[in-house]
């Protein structure tokens, strides 16, 4: 952030065009609210001591055969041999206290894998809101929500996520810059707010959410403020920030 | 599209994503609202024989020496040395008609090099708004309304009008199939329509759009319906359609 401008709130819609919107000076939140962003603060909040983060299958079947707790998710299921997924559900309990979690997702890890050139990466979901919020709020770089989307493509649910931060910001702040995708994204929220699942259920992927059979899972995640954990990726691995 | 499903519209906010959402059985309308679409509606409609879109200056340099008329633009600006720039108002009059135009902006050009792949690539701004969402209504091929944005970045201009088009194409059509993006779309055209100028002076790139110093255009490029005509690509170049 050049220090004469003001800071600059951007929304990326995918990973694909992360280089179009953060550099190596940037924060960069990550978001992917169904699942895998929701999952990593579920798992760091009840003691886990890391995640790492996998792009490859085969690299979370290794660490599955060395007796990892490892979830791997592909096209919304569990995938075959896997005991988990990236359902944050799974890591609610004392079973995750102290270990070390390997996880691998359609769009969530691809996201972070794309981030992390920058500054710093940190995880957003709703059940760290506030907490994800009030933090960039005192930090002097630019930063960028990096919504992990489906497959490269824009999604709903990212973007209400990322609209609730930039609202949050924003409040807060009166000399934000914010690019054109930021305010469609508070928009949407300012729109969905009041009732998000029921606005998911009639907009967002209809089909696919329904059929992967997910209710709760998306109840879940859509309950702001749940945790006070703020993930960052740390030599390749997420680890709690310690503040 | 499938025969067994319902037909697809799609909006795609970047160039740079367009094969996550288009593929050779797509038809693509780009849009570049802002203002190199609305310049080739404008063309058109007053009796220009076709279009070149170039990408590159220099190619469209060699046209200019030729004795061509070229609009030439980078960052908004006329490049220097040619005479016009992407301003629709340019190709308003009788000069234009019969003649070939040369094209080369940012953006625009971009999309539409980007889109070249579909089976059909179409032209929509305001200026043919109805024209083009009753034309592609009749097709029995998935849509893909493919922003050119800014320099790969979402925008919100090419956004409205995406919006407007899904809003256009969900009232005549009710076993239509949304992407999360073209409901994200209609929700931001719908907040904005009744005032578009404004809605952009207080949202879009605000200084980008004043510091261009384009009001004139602006206003012109929101008004809809003001041709019929629909600017399809043909052998590389923009001929009119034949209906």
């Amino acid at each position: 952030m050049n220090s004469l401008s003001s800071q600059q709130l951007k929304v990326c819609f995918s990973p694909q065009l992360i280089k179009s919107y953060a550099d190596e000076n940037s924060i960069i939140m990550v978001i992917d609210v169904l699942r895998a962003t929701s999952a990593i603060c579920t798992a760091l909040h009840h003691g886990a001591e890391k995640v790492i983060p996998v792009v490859d299958v085969r690299v979370a079947r290794d660490y599955l055969n060395k007796g990892y707790i490892v979830g791997a998710e592909r096209n919304g299921e569990i995938v075959e041999g896997f005991e988990y997924g990236n359902s944050p559900l799974a890591f609610v309990g004392d079973h995750v206290a102290g270990k070390t979690i390997v996880l691998t997702t359609s769009n969530g890890t691809f996201a972070l894998a794309a981030a992390q050139m920058a500054h710093q990466v940190i995880i957003g979901s709703f059940l760290n809101l506030d907490t994800v919020s009030e933090w960039v709020k005192n930090q002097k770089r630019d930063i960028v929500l990096l919504c992990a989307g489906w497959k490269q493509r824009f999604n709903m649910e990212d973007t209400l996520f990322a609209g609730a931060v930039v609202s949050k910001l924003r409040a807060a702040n009166t000399g934000l810059s914010l690019s054109d995708s930021s305010i469609a994204a508070e928009i949407l929220y300012a729109k969905a707010k009041d009732n998000m699942f029921d606005f998911l259920e009639n907009t967002s992927h209809r089909n696919r959410l329904r059929s992967m059979n997910i209710e709760e899972d998306v109840r879940y995640c859509l309950i702001p403020n749940t945790t006070t954990v703020i993930p960052m990726l740390k030599d390749g691995n997420i680890v709690k920030m310690e503040r």
